[in-house]
């Protein structure tokens, strides 16, 4: 048995893991994860008016986008980033495409996983991604498919933050804090051109979590201190050996 | 700044804490945390039907459920146990009884705390406590009620498992592995004779929880072995430096 | 064991049991339950503007509820009308009062009690009742109070339908047929002078509900027919020997 | 109209039937009711750790799973067991599947319905067999699906007890006494020769729902006696009679 | 930019439209709304009972409830009926159907939607419909679908009232006063054939909802008169300069 | 009939009608509503950490806090601000508090109300403040409460923005551009010198919820321009002539 640890993001358009848990990537790596990251599609279709706007073609826009993700990924420290270039607005997985997810999840063997919310009605790709998160974690904790492979065992799926927390019904019940690695999170957000307004609704959205880190971790009485933290909601219970 | 570790249990009836986190008592306590419990009653109108049975007094029966309290609590190896004698069924605290309880929570200045599941149609006392719990949590954060004294810092409050945990709305997000301190535990609820028929309940629970422990901590996989375990859902979101 | 049926109704308000369980009352009653209807106050203050614009004192506000109260209950067979007379808007129940309340309920020794719905932003007395209800259920439960008195078993407790469902949170989970005692409640609401408005309301809820007993009898093969129904929502779950 | 009592149970994979309603299925056949059970799969891939970890074919599990499943139907007094061998982990069923399970139910004609909770994160053929379950059950009640045949009426769908309730939102409205037909439980589970494991778990969840149900029946007064039970929660509201 | 008032009503089967938004309809429409209302399917199947019963044939009941519908629209004003002929129970969109929605909801171009609840366990073509609708809300806004195409805003979706409210978890936000079209909801009513038994069914919901319409408006102090409405769920948030 | 617009914001402690909905108030003021403020307590205990810091007495605390409310509503236009001076932490009402809230009510006559989220486990006083605004609020609506006094009617209670929206299941219905008077409720908070710590943050806030206002008034298409918002939540529907 490895004791190497992993981890991986499963994340329906090319730059949510950036927004949504760029801090987490950074954060582990640094600390020795390896974090895989697989991007269902580029976001061409529905996450790059910017680029449309300005008369981009179709092919154009991908590879615009597929550059970015790249760039933002080596600020992180991605050990690896696989597109699987399905397509978005609508995004759907095939049954084959979901096999080649089941076998990226038992390749990676993750500590942990990522996703988003499990609700959220601007954007069904979203929650889409999700379920299929859940269907393929299941799948490749089955001794019978493809026999002989190592099976999962049962790593968290942690739902990263969504826009608009509230209408998505995701509550955070994890903070953590990116603050030793804010400036790569910068970075990286910084590789999104076609999305520029949201650089600084992401710094705002770290500074929000820091103060509810602070708080949680030590109230009024002054709590650890923290710049920048992200939150994440967890599907399954933690088992300890100490609470 | 102490570094001393301290836990903090409050049980509306004097076996609550026995069956409901009597294994994390005694573990914690092996751990070197030193574990107050508070007990608001003795139970003696509630829950002590098989002596009233047998007739015998109000205060024989609040007698005899303080020595069965304080027998298990000595099994369990808690620091110290503070009986409120307030009466029960219904609990009711006034506000010199709410200021007694905040002292107690500075005085302990607890690591984490436990009490009763949030909605309890069966037995109201027990979502009263937590109601209750909620509020002198908060007055004990405060720096202007009695200025001078240390204030509380966030502690978890940890809901430990109600009975019918379904009807409750209780769900638990953290299993504790209890095996090593089992043994206690299991002698904890014998001294509880009163209420026998609950011996073999409260175990087949902690076995139970130990099959939901290896489950998620591994899975199909085989997951870490575990053979008692005790579920507890968090209130507040935790604060971390890793996933 | 006496194999006598009973039940007990507690209404905040004079009126309540009226309109929203009347049929479920004049039904038990002819199937040889004793009903016993407890109504905390008269409404006499919140529920009775009619009488308010027309210059009555509280006094004969008071004596005109009371009377509607007692004609409705002839009409539809209760066996006991319990005014309690604590005054309305806001409803309160000292310890006195609750144990006044818990002594009815021994008395009873209902087969199922009934109560409002949990949550009502419009009539916070309403949610209070509820709450008060279930306290007083516990207690007379305990084998501890007033030790031999025959202590109460486990009745179902049912809400009744509130007004605007939906904002209750209201699920009825029961549809109860009462088109054999239809003119018994349509006479009972008649004796509701002071809120005549109401008489084609709930006429034209019990028509929608006996739609729903069909559909959920039946479905579009056609169900049982009915043409008036009560619906209510369970706080406790059934024990049974079929399905 | 033939007064003959009819059940179906739908479970996603070829063992669920057994820990999850067996209990029910021996007791209603007992009590004359024919019960057809559909086991979408074998469980084949997902539910046989064991068999593959002993080296077996796939098609050696489906056969071996098939004849466990055989072998618990006949111990329970299954009317007829139906397979539909359409693969798990995941489950999948076509439009012509679909129209299968429509005509089972049509020449079923249930009175009540069966199967599993309508979330669960770990197992997501269990959630989508549910949905199913309603799909189908809304077609077979059209009567312009193949005009001619009989329609179904509304039967109840029961949603029988998941792995980890709590993580499921699943909560039980239903105790079914199951003692009388304990043994043949017991028996059936036994068959189950690749997950010996849950022998033993499903004993206790037996026990368990037999403390809740005597708790429910009767409460600290004495509820009905019952060593073995089963919980359910039912999606549509009863018609009655009688509350 | 137009100053063009547009609504799209999607429904699942034809008559849908006439019985939980006829008002809606109507109004804007005597306002200056252009409203569409798109049905994916007549109904055929399965809410056609009368029909089948008359021995009618598959077209012959497609032809009647389009008949129908037709009839309805205009009594109601409505701008343009889209027929999508998508077949019933189940309904099911391809990926080309959802293109041709897309197209229509931009071409249209909606200053709001309407459609179904987001559950209903008794009907799973209503809650299908309303996750089409998100879908498509959700493409129609993406910049890179068919780009130059003018993409949508963020119209509201208002969720119409289902059958048997509370058991599909609607709540309404807001409550439309249709007194002034009244006339032709019952009109267009009544040229739905097939449901002469849901006549006074809605009939009775308006009724209703008026009353809530008062309360809402003015409590006891005499709210604003109404003596017809309908309720509508929001699903997204309002944006407003004053409150 | 006066035509005067009102409106009331019911806040625990004296600062909190500032962050939560500063905006709201200057906003109204400026288009002619007369806004009272009601402050139950000036927080003095609970949220004055800096000032008990140096060693401030209650006195002084108080003081200063009511300083910086009274300068804080004076920059905000606020018509009246009521300080009931009851205590915090907790912040209890006693039926004659009660009863001078509800004096206040019908004073006023608000044509809206304002106060805090229905559930806060960190601040028991906010849940309790809005379990007392709905009592209240119903009172004042009772004919027969000081008969003779203009009755309340029906308004709309909003719920202001907590800290860690998502712990306290608050979610925003409403978003109101406040861009026209950021620079009022900016100047109101840093009137509050003892918790400078929040003046980033609710301006973090305040940009946040404007990206909110855009997405929800024009999505990608480009919303509304607004630059800070305030979010609130409905607790009653809405009654309206046009969607």
């Amino acid at each position: 048995m490895t004791t190497k640890k992993t981890a991986l993001v499963l994340s329906a358009h090319a730059a949510d893991f950036v927004w949504r848990c760029g801090g987490a990537i950074a954060l582990h790596a640094r600390l020795g994860y390896e974090v895989t990251v697989a991007c269902m599609s580029f976001g061409e279709r529905g996450e790059s008016a910017k680029l449309w706007k300005e008369g981009k073609s179709l092919e154009e826009v991908k590879a615009i986008r597929r550059a970015e993700a790249e760039a933002a990924a080596r600020v992180l420290g991605v050990h690896r980033l696989e597109c699987f270039d399905l397509g978005d607005y609508p995004l759907h997985l095939s049954q084959d495409d979901k096999m080649r997810l089941v076998d990226l999840i038992r390749a990676v063997q993750p500590t942990f996983m990522m996703s988003h919310s499990q609700y959220d009605p601007y954007n069904t790709d979203h929650m889409y991604m999700t379920q299929v998160a859940l269907e393929c974690r299941m799948i490749a904790q089955a001794w019978g498919h493809n026999p002989g492979e190592k099976v999962l065992g049962a790593p968290q799926l942690y739902l990263f933050e969504p826009h608009q927390t509230e209408q998505m019904g995701w509550k955070p019940d994890t903070f953590l804090d990116i603050t030793p690695v804010w400036d790569q999170k910068r970075a990286a957000m910084e590789e999104m051109n076609g999305q520029v307004h949201l650089w600084e609704y992401y710094t705002r959205v770290a500074e929000q979590r820091a103060n509810h880190f602070k708080r949680n971790s030590g109230g009024q009485a002054g709590g650890r201190d923290c710049r920048y933290a992200e939150g994440f909601q967890s599907i399954f219970p933690r088992t300890v050996d100490v609470l």
